[in-house]
């Protein structure tokens, strides 16, 4: 039983918690509560090591016991000590230290969104979840953007980091992967091109959606074959990063199923 | 030059942004920063008054000043003074308190969006934000949702509640409004009737999105003739209320542009 904040487990999961630099150099991460933890276990996720506390609700009891099963060590704190490295206000007993790891891509990957320069945690989990349900197969994150795997990005993704690849790429990456897959790239960005409902999204292509304050940076426009925009027949001249995400990619879907 | 955190108006502010009731009460309500003045000047929305301090931008100066010739009584706070009413991280030194109002709905209305139970500020704000891009022509919001007048939801509105009408509404004057205007009612419900994409959305017509934990009220159920789902091909089983709003909003302009 882990009675002290100051204990090195309890320490480290802090700096996993705060610092992505920190989830670098371990190359793990932290998720907490019941279903992020039901998620990572059935994705058969590789785990360092799992905290609990008598807290624990009999739905997390029984991911605790299989995820023990499992062959991951646990380890009970009290209840002020799980506290202590929560990031959540109401932490329901259960934490979870997992390796970084990264997802295959599909052989055929036909569906791609190159996040470029998303900054606010909320919005990427959003769409991280967004995407996993619309069957993105795969999804890049460009440099300057949010740590996907931050205490926030986690909650908001809902899962969606365990069934979905997340890749950090840089642009020569991303380049690399368009090519070898023949996908064509379409770039949102308002007012330009054609109305997204007027693309054909039913063809292999990667998809990018610019950040909250700048839009999509140069790399973007230069990789990018084709600009697209959101129609917007009323007042307010943009959206929220997301709910443009979330409109485009379920075009693909509608064009696809169609 | 107001220099006490206790002066009267400092205090009437602070409770506006903190308690929903106070906003009844007073029939009034906070905005903070320099977009959000604008899009309210330029709406001529009914200002009670308008506070600052030196530390305003030239961009907001031009509101102040805008205000000011409009008639809107203006105050000089010390920096400290306004930081303690504000409400953001970083404020920019102007915040005004506006009168309660509401748009009027227009005659022929046939785009209405439902709210029903909605609890979370940043997805309210959001679909405001999303609805008013798409030109939605007004969102009810049903009993049980979070106050669309608080700090957050202004904020995550960007604006949308200067041109949208946003009325708080009784199932009752759900029914009224929905009768009056010949709408059909439809309602988003996981895995229920057709797929959004099937279902005719260019008729007048009213639609439901529910909560994000608890989904639709019975009383939305009620009044819904038809329900309609977001086919969701990946592995996630739902979205973020907001998400889900946003696909269903700008399908609806997708049938109605083409």
């Amino acid at each position: 039983m882990i009675t002290s904040n100051q204990n090195a487990k309890i320490k480290l999961v802090r700096q996993l918690q705060e610092s992505s630099r920190a989830r670098e150099q371990e190359k793990a991460f932290v998720i907490e509560g019941v279903r992020l933890a039901e998620e990572a276990l059935a994705s058969r996720w590789p785990v360092d090591f799992v905290l609990y506390t008598e807290e624990l609700s009999e739905r997390g009891q029984a991911v605790l016991e299989a995820f023990i099963q499992a062959g991951a060590p646990a380890e009970e704190t009290t209840p002020s000590v799980l506290r202590s490295a929560s990031n959540t206000q109401t932490p329901q007993g259960l934490l979870a230290v997992l390796q970084q790891a990264t997802l295959p891509i599909p052989n055929t990957l036909n569906f791609l969104i190159l996040l470029d320069g998303l900054r606010d945690p909320g919005n990427l989990g959003t769409i991280l979840r967004c995407a996993s349900a619309a069957g993105v197969q795969a999804v890049g994150i460009t440099p300057g953007s949010v740590d996907a795997f931050s205490p926030k990005v986690l909650r908001a993704g809902m899962g969606a980091h365990f069934h979905l690849p997340v890749l950090e790429l840089d642009w020569e990456g991303i380049a690399q992967l368009v090519r070898q897959h023949h996908l064509k790239v379409f770039l949102a960005a308002a007012g330009q091109g054609k109305p997204c409902f007027e693309q054909d999204l039913a063809q292999p292509l990667a998809l990018i959606i610019g950040g909250e304050a700048a839009g999509a940076s140069q790399e973007a426009y230069r990789l990018a074959q084709t600009p697209l925009h959101i129609p917007m027949p009323g007042q307010a001249e943009s959206l929220n990063a997301a709910s443009a995400a979330a409109v485009l990619i379920f075009e693909v879907v509608r064009q696809r199923l169609t």
